[in-house]
C-alpha cells in the first residue's frame, strides 16, 4: 500500500468513542484509507479492528497532536505510506466546566491547546498538500459553545469560538484554491459511554424518545459534505435531536 | 390516485425554472407527488411534463400564494384529492433592489407578501396538518440577505430575515412535535435563464470554472435534510461556489 | 416657531408610556422640539403637557404611522413649521405571542405593518429630508426577537428581523452620505404599567434589586448614540438588567 | 495613597499609543488612578507624564501581562497600594497576517497569548476582587477579526474570537453577582502613529473627511459604558466611521 496505488486517505484527528470512529467507520466503507488518531493506542487498535473486520483498511496512530513534529510526521508518513490525504476531520477536544473564578491558567491553556490549537496545526500540514492537488475537504467538529459564550465555559467557549475563526479564515482563503472547509456545530448529546454511564436516567429517557444523536448519524454529515459538488459547499450546519430546546 | 393509497405529497411553492423545478424533480425521482405552484400556468404544465417523461407524478396549481383562501383551499385539496403532504418547500420571492431613498411603499409590502406572507401561509397550513401526523418536512429557501441587511436591500433583506424568523420560531415550537423545520442560505449566483441572458460574460467565465450553482446540486440538499433521522436535524445549512467571496 | 429660527426637531414614533416617553424627554431637555406620535392623542397631551412643564417643547401628532400619506404629510408639517428633523426614533410595535397553528393572516400582517412596515415609511421620509442635509440620525428599537425568533414568536420576530435588517441596510447605504442609523437591542423587562399591573410580584421582586430597566436609563442610550462623533458611530448596541439571563 | 484612602484604580492592560493611552487618560480625568500596562517603561512614562500633566494620577507598570504570576502580583498591588480596582480594560493584541499556508506555530500561539491568553488572566484576576465587592466593570477592546474570520486572520481572528467568548461567557457567570462586562468592536481605522506612517496617503484622505477614528472618541464609549447604570448594561457595542464599508 503506498502513494503510487492511489489509496485515499482520511485523517481523524480525535477518534475517540463516539463520533471520531464513526466517522472514521463512513469514510472506510467509502474505500478510504482511516487514519485515526488519539493519545492511547489501545482503544484506537480496537477501532482499526472493527473496521478491518467490515472489510475497510484503517490505520493507528498513537500520537499527541499538540506536538507540531508529531503532527507534520505524521502527515509526512500517510501522504508517503499511504496515499494522498484528500480529508481531515478534526474532532478533538472536551469540556471541562468551571467558574472563571476558579479557572486554572493551565487548564484554560490546555483546553485551548487540545480543541484549537491541535486543530490549527493538522489543519495547515493538510492544506498544504491539498492546494497542490487543488482538491481535499477539511471539516472541524464544532459545538454549541462554538457560537455561545455560557457562563462557566470561558475555556471551552474560547478554544470552541477560535477553531470555528480558523474554519471561516480558512475556507474564505482556500475555498478559491478547490479545498472544500466545513464546520459542523453539534448542538446535543451524543450516544458515548461518558453519557450512559455518568447521567443514566436522562439517557434512558431521552434514548427512548430518539433524543439522544447516535454517532452513525452524525458522521453520515461529515460524509455528505465531502461529496457536495464544488459548485455548492456548505460551510456550516448544525444538529440537534428534534426534541431540543435551543 | 387519493389518500387512501397513501401517496406521500411533496408542495414546492414558487416553482420557477431553477431551483424549484429542480427540487420538484429530486422529490419525484424518489416517488413523490411532485405538488408545484407559481402565478402561470403555462410553465408549471411544462414542468409537470418533464417530470412525467421522466416517470414521476406531477400535479400544477397555478395559484397566487399570497392569498389565505388559496393556500387553505390548495392545502385541503392535496390531502383529499392526492396524499399526505410530507414536505413543503417555500422557495418563492425576488429581489429588486432599490436606494431606501427611492423605495415604494407598494414594492416594500409586495416584496415581503411575496417572500414572507406567503411563507407564513403555506408553512402554518402545511404544519397544521403534518403535527396531527407528528411528522413532516417544512424547508424555507433562504439567501445572502436572510443574514445581511446590504444597501439597497432594505425590502428583500426584511422579507428574508422575517422569513428566517419564521422558520427559527416554528423550529423551536415544532421540532419537539416531530417536524423537521430547516432553512438553506443560498449564498452565490445560481445557474437560471436569468443569469444567462442578463449577465452573459460573467455567465460565461464562472460557468467554465463551476463557479455558478446548478438547481440540481441544490435541489439535493433539499432531498438530504429531509432524509435525516430526527436525533440529528440540521436547521440551518449554507450553499455557495467554492469560489465564491463571503 | 418655525423653520427660519432652525429649531431641531426629534421625531418619536411610538411615544408610548415607557421608552417612547422617555425618549422625547431627553430630547427635550437638550432644547429639541419633541414631536411625538401614537394613535391616542389624550394620552400623547399628557407627554406634551409634562415635557412643556419641564420647561421643554413638545408636538403632539395623533396619527396611524402605518398610513404612508399621514407620514409624508407629517414629516412635512415638521419641516415646514417646527424646524429641520434632526433625529428619528422608531420605537412603535408590540407583541402578542401565538403558536404558529393559531396564529392569524390578520394579526401575523398587523404586526409586521405596526412594528416595521411603519418603520421603513418613517425612516424612508426622514431619510429623504436628512440626505440633503447630509445630517441626522435614525434610532431603531429592537428587542430580543430582533435576533432570535423563538417559539411562538413567529410575528414578532419576523416584524423585528426585518426592522433590523432595514436598519442595516440604511446605515450601509446612508452612513457615507452622513446619516447615522442605529439600532438598540432591548433584552429585558422595562419598568411600564403594563409589567406593573399584570406581573405585580415579579415587578416587585425584580424592582427591588434594580433588575427592571428604568425608561430614562434606556433614553439615556439613544441620546448617547446621537451624541457620537461620525468618526466613531454605533450602529448597534444592546441593553438588559445586570441580572437577565441570556 | 493606599487602600483606606479609596482611591478608585482602572487598570488598562495594553495602554498603546492610540485607544489604550486615551482610555487611561478620559477615567484618569474622572479622577481614577489609571494604572497602565505594556511591555516597554519608556512610552509608559511618557504616559504617566502627560496624565500628571493634567491633574490627574497615574502609575506604570512594566510588565508581559502573559506571565500569571505577573498579573497576579500586579493587582495584589493595586489593591493594596493604590485602592479598590474598579475598572479593568484589556486592551492588548496585534494582527500580523499570513496565508494559513505559511503561519508559524509559533506566531499563532503568540497572537492568541497577547491577545487572548493575557485577556483571560487578567479578567480573572480583576474578577476575583470585583465579585467581594460586588461591583466593578471589565471592558474588553474587539475588533472586526471578533466576529469575522477573514482569508489570512486565521490566528487573529482566533484570538479575537476567543477573547469574545470570554467576555461573555464572564458576562453570563458574574453579571447577576453586579460585574458589568463588556466588550467594544472596534470596526475601522484609528489615528495612530503605525497608520500615519506606514499609509500616508489614505491617512490624508480619510482623516481630511473625518474617516479616520479619534482615540479620545473610542476612549469616551468606555467610560460611558463603565456609567451605565446596572438595570440596564450593553454587553456590546460596534464602532466605525461613518464612510466605512461593512
Amino acid at each position: 500500500m503506498n502513494a503510487e496505488t492511489n489509496n485515499k486517505a482520511v485523517l481523524i484527528i480525535g477518534a475517540g468513542e463516539g463520533n471520531g470512529s464513526a466517522i472514521a467507520k463512513r469514510f472506510a466503507r467509502e474505500g478510504y484509507v482511516a487514519c485515526v488518531v488519539r493519545r492511547n493506542a489501545e482503544p484506537l487498535q480496537e477501532l482499526v479492528s472493527a473496521i478491518e473486520s467490515e472489510g475497510g483498511r484503517a490505520r493507528a496512530f498513537a500520537i499527541d497532536a499538540r506536538k507540531e513534529e508529531a503532527i507534520v510526521d505524521l502527515i509526512d508518513q500517510i501522504e508517503r505510506e499511504i496515499g494522498p490525504l484528500e480529508v481531515l476531520v478534526f474532532n478533538a477536544g472536551a469540556n471541562v466546566p468551571s467558574s472563571i473564578l476558579d479557572e486554572t491558567a493551565k487548564k484554560y491553556f490546555k483546553i485551548w491547546e487540545m480543541a484549537c490549537f491541535a486543530g490549527f496545526l493538522s489543519a495547515r500540514e493538510a492544506a498544504k498538500r491539498m492546494v497542490t492537488r487543488k482538491r481535499g475537504t477539511i471539516i472541524f467538529t464544532g459545538a454549541t459553545a462554538s457560537v455561545r459564550g455560557g457562563a462557566n465555559f470561558a475555556a471551552f467557549a474560547g478554544a470552541k469560538h477560535a477553531l470555528r475563526a480558523l474554519a471561516q479564515s480558512m475556507g474564505r482563503e482556500l475555498g478559491p484554491r478547490g479545498i472544500h472547509v466545513a464546520h459542523v456545530v453539534i448542538d446535543g448529546m451524543v450516544d458515548t459511554a461518558f453519557i450512559r454511564d455518568n447521567f443514566p436516567k436522562v439517557y434512558t429517557d431521552r434514548m427512548d424518545k430518539e433524543g439522544i444523536m447516535l454517532p452513525e448519524h452524525i458522521a453520515e454529515n461529515y460524509w455528505y459534505l465531502h461529496s457536495q459538488p464544488r459548485d455548492a459547499w456548505t460551510f456550516e450546519l448544525d444538529l440537534r435531536p428534534y426534541m431540543e430546546t435551543w
